[in-house]
């Protein structure tokens, strides 16, 4: 896959670039960022084994999803992508309960709409229905 | 650090363990497989020069994403804890939109039952108020 000048990869290595260079169909040599930030969160040694144990049409997701999380590491050199990683699952916890707050203002305005009718009742207008479910509404609900 | 065997690095990289070991602390005899797969995915020395450029209090958990980080890659091959953030992006949509729906059906309900207050009539106390909304409320609302 080498062209005229060595890939990214070879070039930074200052290597031949072999015809059939593992690295040169996903490392070009218009962006050496790239392979540079790989090499140096896991090395080029380690990439070319991993690159090795998967079939050929899975090395490119492979090769990106290996610079997404060298570019987290570089930006978190704490967490890395596992800081990504908890931040998404602090919001699914959020968004979770979000979810459960609302489903249960549609049951408990349901509810007192049904118990209303059957009581013949006709609420005050102006009574807002988040009013009935004080206990089911927590803050951000009502901003 | 070192005790009287030597850290799980030292000795799968078969070399003395020194006193200020920087692995030590972090890769204990008892646990070979938390350092072979460490080592595995990113490489000793990338592991050692990560480390060195953290100050000592934020280096346990620094390990600990890197030994996550490492599991994730030895599951899943071609996208590592990459997989594990697009699935928790994927589980975030899906949420966001159940909570768009459940809030809007929390609003039409609302909207309805002040109508139908105005009017003063009174509803039909067996007709479900999602049949009022039936357009805001998808299938995953009505199970």
């Amino acid at each position: 896959m080498a062209g005229s000048s060595p890939c990214a990869s070879c070039k930074l290595l200052r290597r031949r670039c072999a015809k059939d260079c593992i690295f040169a169909p996903y490392f070009p040599p218009e962006d050496p960022h790239k392979f540079a930030i790989v090499h140096k969160v896991f090395g080029a040694s380690n990439v070319n084994k991993m690159l090795q144990e998967l079939p050929v049409h899975q090395r490119a997701d492979a090769v990106s999803s290996l610079v997404y999380e060298a570019n987290a590491r570089k930006r978190d050199p704490v967490y890395g992508s596992v800081g990504i990683i908890f931040y998404l699952q602090n919001q699914i916890s959020q968004l979770q309960m979000q979810l459960a707050f609302a489903e249960a203002e549609v049951l408990c305005i349901q509810m007192q709409q049904e118990r209303s009718l059957a009581n013949q009742h006709v609420i005050d207008i102006h009574e807002p229905s988040s009013l009935f479910c004080a206990t089911a509404s927590p803050a951000f609900l009502n901003p």
